[in-house]
């Protein structure tokens, strides 16, 4: 698909995130106004709510629009989701006779402040991409014994916290938690030593179910994708994650971008899932391709300093879809409702300088990286500021998901009662 | 403390689960209104919103009675549970002169429905019964490996799925699931042929935390509790759970009581954790006791069939107390919100007739149960009904929980695409 034009000339350049393509949801405040829903086009946000109220938008219910979050909209479904982004796009492309209504509701992104694009209603986590399952498993329990049994059957996952997902830009505290040395009888309570990120993308669910549902129902329940930031306490997980799995570990925060690029955007870089080493049972079998081909990079910045690039992969490595999770996440007749939220797992490349995360980066503080200031790094410190950024390449534009970034901050003092 | 008598006959009773004493909170609804909070007295149930509304009841914000959960009641926070409750004490008591203003808000309970009595916020499951977790690793590895080292120096648990909590008297459909017996090479998708309870008891939180919280805060965020069953498919989750713990195992349904039992009520009730094998840390410790001598029941009734008690067991066998497992939740600094529910893990005793779960009753299945009917189970049939009972015994009266049922429904019929 060619580059859509607009009359908002920023939304042209080859090298903004959001061209008329894309259209990512987003939530926003500013001075003059409460969180409510907007779309991102080249370096403007258009107010949705403000436009839906005035009457210059007509497709989808203004007060679903008003809202501190896409939750009312999702729940409208995909035909309205369909509808909308046509109304969208028609009125902000290059000859359209809405420009003269709609352009008073365009406000300049530098200036609103962004939000949690929806309400988390549950928050899942996923290991599905090979690279890093093969990585951590060897690093755990040897080659031989790297990937577990069921890998190659299912997509692993586990249910995460939903409290604990915050949008690009919130600072990250050092947690405490509950970390043995291998040289020591007795645990201590720390703050973590080994904080890391992961490297992910997020589906949002867009529609509910109360059964199972083939991975096609899966993939059409699917709203749109994020960036997100898997933040991780290698300590803490290593020493608390037999039997029952990671639960400290990953609930200090996970980062997420504050733009869902929607799946209609997405649908030109579908991609297959790679070859099967095992056939999958029916249920999981996908009917079409289900994947994205979505460049994804991650940045470290040390306090003060330049950032360097250390790592750049692609979602197109994942060994299982979002469509296949959320089919899997069904199988059992678990609900699924509005702004569930999938994270896809780390995404790894087969190269050392593909992945995602500073566990496999510096191979378990084996290897630290060497920044380009010159210092090392084999986990993250207080002070570091890391940044994914993502996007699919067109001819003559991408779709991007603009940044999902924090900082680590010190951990809180000590509390007199620990 | 001794029975509080009411003017409410049917609450002055040894046999009744709701004397004055216990005042439990739950949601109801009837052909005249919408569900709604209301607290039950002997046979009848107070319509909270009706006599708040009418100015009746004074100390709670009648908005907040209004709602189909007690969610925003425990926004209002422990001053206010403790003067509504100190309110509807007096008012019910023998010779209050609310009694004529009162009376008319009193609905027979066996004519209202029930609901689910706060939207669960997060679900939470810990393993923290010694019993059970010492009898199920024995199963999986051994009783020299049974317990997990990690196991005696915090509660472990798993985030499960809020939005598979239901209320007691719904009915539970046998699930689908990846299955593999040891003598396939493949996995089969097939509805669960070890499909199990879990008897528990589970915590609701009341008050929200944005930091760790010691266990002495943890104590004081709690608002009550209710009777819950884990529904657990053991042979999904055999193959599932390694390395990131149950997902689609447990993800099925989890059943609750209708009627939070408040920790006031309980507060003549509470008993320590037993002897510590390790020494806590300090973050885990307990300044004051904080479970509770909770006697607890799981009957078993084959459709059509009387039910059989199977397992006689009490709440204070635990390891670890709600408050410690919530303490130790937030020690990530991971955000806890009102409605989250903590499950404390199946209560087992030492006895074999004090196990709270088929999976050790029967002992994986190699001394199937026999019930009073003849019939024998290792694991529950389609049409089994399970009924969980549970009260603190005071001198002539009982804080009582009304009962936690379920019946096991037929898996659907194979979907098209599995």
């Amino acid at each position: 698909m060619p580059l859509l034009e607009s009359w908002v000339e920023s939304a042209n350049s080859p090298d903004t995130d959001f061209p008329l393509n894309n259209l990512p949801c987003g939530v926003f405040s500013s001075d003059a106004c409460e969180p409510r829903c907007g779309v991102a086009i080249g370096d403007r946000i258009l107010d949705l709510a403000a436009a839906s109220a005035a009457g210059v938008l007509r497709a989808a219910d203004p007060r679903a629009l008003a809202a501190p979050g896409w939750n009312a909209f999702m729940a409208l479904g995909p035909e309205t989701w369909a509808a909308f982004r046509a109304e969208l796009t028609g009125a902000l492309s290059r000859n359209a006779s809405q420009r003269p209504a709609l352009e008073p509701f365009l406000l300049p992104r530098a200036e609103v402040r962004m939000h949690m694009p929806f309400a988390v209603a549950e928050f899942t986590d996923f290991y599905a991409g090979r690279n890093h399952a093969f990585n951590v498993g060897t690093m755990f329990r040897g080659p031989e014994n790297a990937l577990p049994p069921n890998w190659l059957h299912m997509p692993i996952g586990y249910n995460g916290r939903a409290s604990s997902v915050v949008v690009s830009g919130t600072d990250i505290r050092r947690p405490w938690g509950q970390l043995k040395s291998p040289d020591h009888d007795m645990p201590a309570f720390l703050p973590s030593r080994r904080f890391d990120f992961e490297l992910e993308v997020g589906a949002v669910v867009g529609q509910p179910s109360q059964r199972p549902v083939s991975v096609a129902e899966a993939d059409a329940m699917i709203f749109g994708f994020v960036l997100l930031n898997d933040w991780s306490a290698r300590d803490i997980q290593a020493w608390e994650y037999q039997p029952l799995g990671p639960f400290q570990a990953k609930a200090t925060a996970t980062t997420i971008s504050p733009w869902i690029v929607t799946k209609a955007a997405l649908e030109p870089f579908r991609t297959s899932t790679p070859p099967r080493e095992k056939d999958l049972l029916p249920y999981l079998r996908e009917p079409a391709p289900m994947l994205y081909d979505i460049a994804l990079e991650a940045a470290l910045a040390p306090a003060g300093k330049p950032e360097t690039v250390i790592t750049r992969t692609n979602y197109a490595e994942m060994y299982y879809s979002a469509a296949q999770q959320l089919a899997h996440h069904s199988a059992s007749g678990c609900p699924m409702t509005v702004g569930d939220l999938l994270g896809s797992g780390t995404v790894s490349g087969k190269n050392a300088a593909e992945r995602g995360s500073m566990l496999e980066l510096s191979w378990g503080g084996k290897e630290p990286l060497t920044l380009d200031t010159g210092e090392t790094r084999s986990f993250l410190e207080d002070g570091d500021r890391v940044t994914f950024r993502g996007h699919a390449q067109g001819p003559g534009y991408r779709i991007g998901f603009g940044e999902c970034t924090g900082t680590v901050l010190p951990a809180i003092d000590k509390p007199d009662w620990a």
